[in-house]
């Protein structure tokens, strides 16, 4: 039993592009915590964060650094959750998980509180959230499948760089000055240029021809709206930006839906946003979500090929919905719903 | 009846992107002609352009400047293709022209010669070249329907901003310093910002919610493929790239075809490169194929939402096989065909 009504929160990944917002997302709403304690690898371990009115000195991750935590997030390589999310949860913490190690796992719920917040309930001390391309489509389709149930999703992603961490912030920086300057540019995170181009490649290629990453929107997407035999295809590529996942998302339905329709369904949706009526200038952009908590849609309109097909146009901040933002709801609903252990 | 062997050609737009492009690859292949004219608004009239080893002073055009013309390329805004091209054709000349003025109307052929060059035969006096993110699709569709019936054909594309012009590429640049420099950006062309950001519009929208280069898409490859109801969606998104258009294409066919079969129908087709065999870092980017004459497709596999569905992505120089190329090719064709009018 503990003495504070407050958690106590780890963050494993803290100098990491979504371990930066996932603290500024505390931040900003005055989180009441019981302490926060954040982890990094031994290269930035010393460094001092700036939290509200205090610093926080990073400290190395150990599997013994979970001991005082109600709730662990992970965002690191694979690597770092197989290594630490086990004896964090022997610990008796919650370990909301950023990365892909446990998602498909069985027993550990892949949650987006607005679409499936009760597999909360079956957590074993890991939750998983999704991939940051899979949040957005799946709150969409959420909504669409209350109207007809689905027949088929095709979704065609433009990826920005910091989805690759903050390294590929940098390179997308310094070859776009390059260029800009007609000087030569190096390569390190992405095996072709990416500024003022664009990479058909999102993770590692696998054996059928697609990507991880389109493996990724794929089974996610099947197992958080609970529906294996779910026809979806995806392909994702990567664009000359910094922040923010857009998409262009097709679905056919079983029956013939008005417009009007899907967009009161969307509109009525916590978690999104429309932009524009479809016949004009306004609809969502990148520089315009960035920073947002959202999802925004737009460009919402029959598909041509298909009587019983819409297309639309999701744009999402990937570190904020898609990463730092999902897993703090994540920590309200195990909150809400008593499943932290330690914290009740 | 001519005397010299060689086309008199007219290029009207000689300074804008596409037309500077045309006039390279003249030069590039030494293009044996009898005069080259170089026609502007009056903005650029005077203007001196260096050709090969000459110089060609550029003219305003007016209705009667085509009168030794065998052969007049424009591109230009629309109301200069319908203010010049009937005179043209009334003076004898063969019209091809690149913007969307003529390309739906009935005796117009809509030609991409690799798929439907016998088109030229029934020619009036104006051919048109199709909009530069359709050339590339209708190419490798019709290689498909060799292979099997297309069923339904779903295209995204990234476009780049030399799509829209000079003035584009120039505030693409600058708005890109300014960012880079922590300065404000200005818009002119664009509504909304490109550095750094997509624009899920090109060109007006249409009261379907559709834009009307999606539906140039969709209706332009409907007749070069002669097949009016071809079920086909289409959305268009602008990029912050200088050159070449990229699509994601999905295609439904009647029959479940091998994907090796599908790389053999591409492989062996001319105005066609195939990179990368899907499994790796090897697949075309804009970076790459820029300046370059072939359409590039890769990463082509089946669609996961589609037993009988196939994905692949095509990247293509819009100013090269989207615009000038094909007009130079179709000269090349209706050379051949005898289907010049003076020139014979």
């Amino acid at each position: 039993m503990k003495n504070s009504n407050f958690p106590s929160i780890s963050i494993v990944g803290a100098t990491g592009a979504v371990g930066k917002i996932c603290l500024d997302i505390l931040n900003e709403r005055d989180y009441p915590v019981e302490k926060i304690n954040l982890f990094a690898s031994s290269r930035s371990a010393g460094k001092k964060i700036i939290y509200g009115s205090s610093e926080i000195i990073v400290k190395e991750a150990t599997k013994n650094s979970f001991e005082d935590s109600d709730v662990v997030f992970i965002s690191a390589d694979s690597s770092v959750s197989l290594n630490l999310a086990p004896s964090a949860v022997e610990s008796g913490a919650l370990v909301i998980d950023d990365g892909s190690a446990f998602r498909m796992k069985e027993d550990v719920p892949l949650v987006v509180p607005e679409v499936n917040e009760s597999d909360i309930n079956f957590h074993k001390g890991i939750i998983s959230i999704p991939n940051c391309t899979t949040t957005p489509l799946v709150m969409a389709l959420d909504r669409l499948r209350r109207l007809s149930k689905i027949n088929r999703i095709q979704a065609t992603t433009y990826q920005a760089v910091s989805g690759s961490g903050s390294m590929a912030v940098s390179e997308l920086h310094e070859q776009t000055k390059n260029i800009l300057n007609n000087e030569e540019i190096s390569k390190s995170v992405y095996p072709h240029q990416i500024a003022f181009s664009l990479i058909p490649q999102v993770d590692e290629f696998m054996p059928d021809g697609y990507t991880k990453e389109e493996h990724k929107m794929i089974n996610e997407t099947r197992k958080i709206l609970h529906d294996n035999n779910l026809k979806i295809s995806a392909t994702c590529v990567r664009v000359p930006i910094y922040y923010c996942h857009s998409e262009v998302v097709s679905v056919d339905l079983e029956d013939e839906i008005n417009v009007n329709e899907i967009i009161e369904v969307f509109r009525s949706a916590s978690g999104i946003k429309l932009i524009g009526d479809g016949l004009n200038e306004d609809y969502p952009t990148p520089s315009f979500v960035q920073g947002k908590d959202e999802i925004y849609i737009g460009r919402i309109r029959k598909d041509s090929s298909n009587q019983k097909g819409i297309n639309f146009w999701i744009v999402s901040d990937n570190l904020r919905k898609g990463a730092a933002l999902n897993a703090i709801q994540i920590m309200d609903s195990s909150i809400k719903l008593g499943k932290i252990p330690k914290f009740r």
